[in-house]
């Protein structure tokens, strides 16, 4: 056990943050200009493809597959993209400049896994590549998506086609204009064992009978120019070769995809967090009320405290969560993930909030990062499962596994 | 010592309800959508106009202004007309239809209290009336706004006219179009006393030298039609009658309109939690997740319990500095409304929080008003004075209190 | 509505105020000695006896009965006894002294109530008299008695005769030398409907095959020199007159006795808590820590502030339980008990905690009532219900109600 | 970065684990009821000493004592030492067991590092080999000690000796019959430099002056037959070399013992904290309420998760503290030893009194270890600094390093 990072990771970490000073914190704001006012907000603004480009030659792309997917990817272990994932959570929009951001991450992954070669020849690798962009299709407005045996969605075969029929929502990525494929969770037999009955399918965006009904907003907010869209699927035919895998393994490669997908938020959430908090440091360094800074308050140096606390051990959490799907597996360090995910939204909203606080008025405006930050902070309370539903599952094991153990 | 509204709060309480579950319920969510999608977002959809004729009819109109204030306003106690203004919080802009909305409500009262003639001609009879909007300027950018003596707006005699430089924000109402009038807080002499450099003057929206920059966004939300602006006032010139009672009276009018407005904003806010609540326990009942009900979950039980504890708790506290400033005057009530202020908002944050999250993803949308009226009782954390302000004049006032007691 | 004592309940306080400031308040800390040093620490000291004979002179005496046990106690509303039950509550040992200590009250509204002539003449009169005292055996150790349908005991008919076995413990009273009477929960009949197979029965402490075991703590605290006891019940016989009311009334009988008692409680620990308030207020204006009075910093000015919202809420809610108990009945406001029962033991542990921490190590010691009043707070999260039965019965009925109301 | 303990690590903690097993947890009520019931509670059970004997021969002696202290100690690392120290906090009385409890352990390091030949043979001889007990006199009575430079206690060179003046508390240790030695910090010249005026001594209990009031309680406990003593110092005199160090490094030396003691603190509440957890788990399986097991309820599993998130981020900061310590020397440390003094003591409190509410009214009873440990680590928020001084230096040093890094 120690607790710095390797020669690789800091030198990696180095490289990183020396791009996000020279070419992401400088137009930062710019960016969100672009598309907060942009009439075609949906389209991804030609600033981020200049960015792409200069990350690519910076060798700083694809950095969060892992070494099993080479050579896709730069083979990280979870351990060593964790403090680059951190770093690029500390502005919303820049995971992209690096090809780094969800939904497209963990379709990628789930391609490389389970699609066919057709299948990586026509979407992998534009994804890989950064051309095109992806959605993921779960969240369902009508039922209680947290327990995914209630998604109705239905996908039936139909000879060499299948059917698709259903309404989701909260389909991040599907607003943007360059989204030009989704994978689908649905269920193909409705009479099957419980964790059974679920399938995953692609379904290129341009289908006829898919239509994209309305962008969702996320705690007051878009997130342009790529949304989470409310799709409705009105007889949908794709082949039946975009099935993935096959019929019943829909709920396992979920499962296989949350992993990842919830530790990759959880660092993010990390960096959201520390960049509150070193906005907050600046600011009660400046500002001056009723004689004297701010930050000569005890109350702001224990708030001060409190958060660096707070964030410090969120990070050796999820590290520890990181190193250990490297070193056990995905399904090994399942309560950790579980743990992580309960504790790093959490977190994240409280030191964003202080920082919030301590910025005044300004804190709630769009000059700061705050407001849009808290937003995703709070929706990743929901997203990938709802705390609760991994507190019953982390709180049942550990009772379990305690019972089990006969300790003292 | 008795906890059951008047017959006479009951009734009036009976009526409001019936009118909001006739006239406001039923179009909340389509006047939500006129704002939000139509381009003349700052323009009062005509909806409001119509709703406000039939609050009138049904003599349900100016319920804020107290009995000194008679003939105008309805001559209402602030225990008479708390529980209304909670059951307008409920909608968030429904206020508006009653006339009961901030910032016209303190304006009103200090044209009532502190007007010339003309003045209350000119301002406040329109106000009055619901023709007109207005706006009260006193936040700036540039200083930490919480301590009042820090503020830099300038206003100088020259001649007959006053002439105003300066930049404000979160000035809240200028952005619509109906707005005609603000009460701008600036220093007319920056080497008197502390609490005697400000003062208070009236300044038209159309005088030449202001300017409204920009919206301001408060955690996400723009709040159209009426927004939060930023305001440059260059060179802006006004006859010297327009200043308020006199040179150096700006903090003390500030602070006597304060009072009311921030006991206002709690009772507001009691009613955002309550709805936020009532929307909850609607939806528990409805969402089956792991084969019952959400209702049916201890954890869900728990969590609507104390929510409820919450809001009677602060509904309480906010009905007795109601009955102490209608007995004692607000001076003497100031410790218990800093209390409310300090309780309410947060209590609102907490409970509409949790409400977000029984919803899921649906609380996070626009089809929910749970994340504005989030943003709204996060804002009030901020606004009329930060929590930490209202804590520390509180907490040093309790010591001097109890010290000068000897108590036990 | 209105937020001032009655006239009659000022005066009362006054009294009681002045009953404290002269005789309590001074021997405060030398009774809490003399039972901790005392080897018969189980004897209550003559201390007690001459402060009980003074009381009775004040006329400040039995004030806790209601006018519904008129000519019984002084007749006093819920409502007007609620300020006067948190003034002794500021002092852990002095409700004994106005003869209005837990458990004796609920058992002298009990045998009030339920008692016959007999049993009044010797059990009620001298505990209405202060001479004797009682005690109330219900929680078991073997089973989870927060469930009162758990409860073992066994009380069988044998001829003219109750035949009772079991276990008892924290048995609040019995350890005291002048305990004299039991009443005992059990059940009669286990085959009949959950809530009829319970029964209550008058015990003599010197029955025959009452073990008195041991003394439990509770945080630590024997409290002496009442205390709480693990009691043994092996074949103890008493006439068949000794049951009270009949078979299958005792889970009746009891929820009877938790309404008052439980406010009794949480009017009790707000006096805890003011104490807890008062004591930080003098102690962070006597010391002096990094050149300043602890007074003088923003953090304790917070805390100070926050301690004192949740007091008078806290407070409040009390009031209006108080209130509505005494117009509506108990069972009307079974809701609202359950409310303060679970906000009252929380608001005080956490004002006492902080307390505690403003008073560093001295507030953890035996020279303040600090740790004291915090171990009794935190026991009242548990007794009489611990706090998830509340929260699980309070929510379960508020989205009851909502349903049924069909609210917006 | 890796998160498994090195081979040797868990070598260790299998052994001490083991022997815990078969030695302490066995007997860990027994010896508690030993010191509770004895009237000569203040001395050592002999069960102790038979303890010691077999940690001695199992080799498990002295852990604390890292490599620079060799060759005494066992010459581990604060890493390697962490999950011992964690181990043995399980149970509250057997650090002593393996002579590693405070305040022994600080005293052991300075004698080690400043104390002469003669000190070493006298008092550091004995001590590593468990033969007597020793004490430290910081806290004082009459001063907010948590800013030392408060300090009273008056040490006056008179000729060959020095003469102490003071009233010290809270001095653990200093009631046990074993105890032979104090370490006193006290001000050999007031006029020097704030961080220069204070020194500190040795005084051997039976010098004559020396008198030990009075045992003091720590939130109800009294921690026999250690114990917290109040001991006053009249013209106490020993010899001038008595003096560690020199004048003037008292302030020096606290700084230098506290680092380590800290953590050891942190060490074992983390223990603490996770033995409640477990303890928790197991009634939770156990208890069966209105049906099923408690651990069954939604809520529970949910508190039952948080507690295990707590406790490991808490664990992790507190080995990365060891962690640093080990590389980079305990000043360099200094944050994030402030960083763990803040979070652990808080984290155990919470998770204490989670667990004691899970299990009723027995988890309150001297049956449970969950009070007496609450008292440990509510105390520990005080102890070694309270939470608001390390807040303090943590949130001043957190601006000061951000505002010098210049960060985005």
């Amino acid at each position: 056990m120690h607790f710095d990072y390797s020669p690789k990771t800091q030198a990696l970490l180095d490289r990183l943050n020396q791009f996000m000073d020279e070419h992401i914190y400088p137009v930062e704001q710019e960016y969100i200009e672009l598309v907060d006012n942009n009439p075609q907000r949906w389209t991804t603004p030609a600033l981020m493809h200049e960015l792409k480009e200069k990350a690519k030659k910076a060798d700083l792309w694809n950095l969060f597959l892992p070494e099993e997917y080479l050579p896709y990817g730069a083979g990280l272990t979870n351990l060593e993209y964790a403090p680059l994932c951190e770093a690029m959570g500390r502005v919303l929009w820049s995971p992209e400049v690096f090809n780094c951001s969800a939904p497209d991450t963990g379709n990628m992954e789930v391609l490389s896994k389970y699609g066919s070669e057709a299948h990586k020849k026509q979407w992998l690798e534009p994804l890989l590549n950064g051309e095109i962009r992806s959605a993921f299709a779960m969240t369902e407005p009508a039922v209680a998506s947290s327990d995914a045996t209630n998604i109705e969605t239905a996908i039936v075969r139909d000879g060499d086609e299948y059917v698709i029929n259903g309404r989701k929502w909260y389909t991040s990525g599907a607003m943007n204009t360059n989204c030009k494929i989704m994978v689908v969770m649905g269920k193909t037999d409705t009479s099957a064992e419980r964790h059974r009955q679920q399938s995953q399918i692609l379904v290129p965006m341009d289908t006829p009978g898919v239509t994209v009904v309305r962008p969702m907003k996320a705690i007051g907010f878009y997130d342009e120019p790529i949304g989470h869209a409310e799709v409705l699927f009105e007889n949908v035919r794709v082949p039946a070769s975009n099935l993935l895998v096959g019929e019943g393994e829909g709920f396992a490669i979920a499962q296989g995809r949350l992993g990842p997908g919830r530790i990759h938020h959880c660092m993010r959430l990390i960096g959201c967090a520390q960049r509150a908090l070193d906005l907050a440091c600046e600011r009660v360094e400046q500002r001056i009320a009723f004689g004297q800074p701010l930050s000569k308050q005890q109350s702001v140096r224990e708030s001060i405290a409190q958060m660096h606390c707070d964030i410090e051990q969120a990070r050796l959490l999820t590290l520890k969560a990181a190193d250990k799907m490297d070193r056990y597996g995905n399904k090994v360090a399942r309560d950790i993930i579980a743990a992580i995910k309960i504790v790093a939204p959490n977190m994240a909203c409280r030191v964003i909030d202080q920082s919030i606080q301590m910025h005044g008025a300004a804190g709630t405006s769009q000059d700061f990062v705050l407001s849009a930050i808290y937003a995703y902070a709070r929706t990743i309370k929901l997203a990938d499962g709802p705390d609760q539903v991994h507190m019953m599952q982390l709180g049942r094991n550990l009772i379990k596994d305690h019972v089990g153990a006969n300790k003292k």
